[in-house]
């Protein structure tokens, strides 16, 4: 694996981890600082760097508890751009259930990253659900 | 509007143009010819040409009649990347029903375009439903 691919898949890595931490520091230092795109499963495109931040803001402080295990990791690069698919599998708390209880989901996810300088930052995450897995 | 920029929303309009008229030679020229990525509505992601064009057989071949009009479609640029995303308002034949009734759906969709040379190509296809349009 090259040394620019693994940055890459770093920087996707620390894009959930962020996430699940619900650090909002951490989440805008991994944007780009314009045109960043967002698409939130079953929701319409989200435009801008600022709004795309108050829309985790708001989904993270309705979920207690967030945890993404990403499988079927796929990575393409070409000149700046690379493209990461993904499916993420989540364990958040279940709405009105004990704290033991937790509720799974899948989503399938393409995370567009752009390299700026030494560094590659997230400009699209487009997220949306999918149908049982084993269809 | 840029040169660029009204060549990348033409190769998108050619996109949707060529599922319209189920033209799979004219698909063929619009995707990239190598890492295309395609992720269908409630589907797990698709990589590679061939496998790609293959699923569009597939969907062209099960769907009569489809039409595509375009909405918020909104383009992002960078070094020979353009992101699009709109959302396809689609009409489509309806399952049992006699041809003068249409099936309409809505969905998001993130296309990824690399510039090749003096044209665009189509690198990635991201569609995904989308809840009702107002909420």
């Amino acid at each position: 694996m090259s040394r620019e691919t693994e940055l890459v898949i770093a920087t996707n890595e620390a894009f959930y981890t962020a996430l699940e931490a619900a650090d909002l520091d951490a989440l805008e230092r991994l944007w780009v600082d314009d045109a960043a795109i967002c698409i939130h499963p079953g929701l319409t495109p989200i435009h801008g760097r600022k709004a795309v931040l108050r829309s985790w803001a708001a989904i993270l402080a309705a979920t207690p508890y967030l945890q993404f295990v990403l499988t079927d990791v796929v990575i393409e690069m070409r000149d700046g751009t690379a493209v990461i698919t993904c499916t993420e599998n989540l364990l958040s708390a279940a709405d009105g259930m004990p704290e033991t209880v937790f509720a799974g989901g899948h989503a399938v996810a393409t995370n567009v990253f752009r390299r700026d300088g030494d560094r590659w930052r997230l400009w699209v995450h487009h997220a949306s659900p999918v149908q049982r897995r084993d269809e």
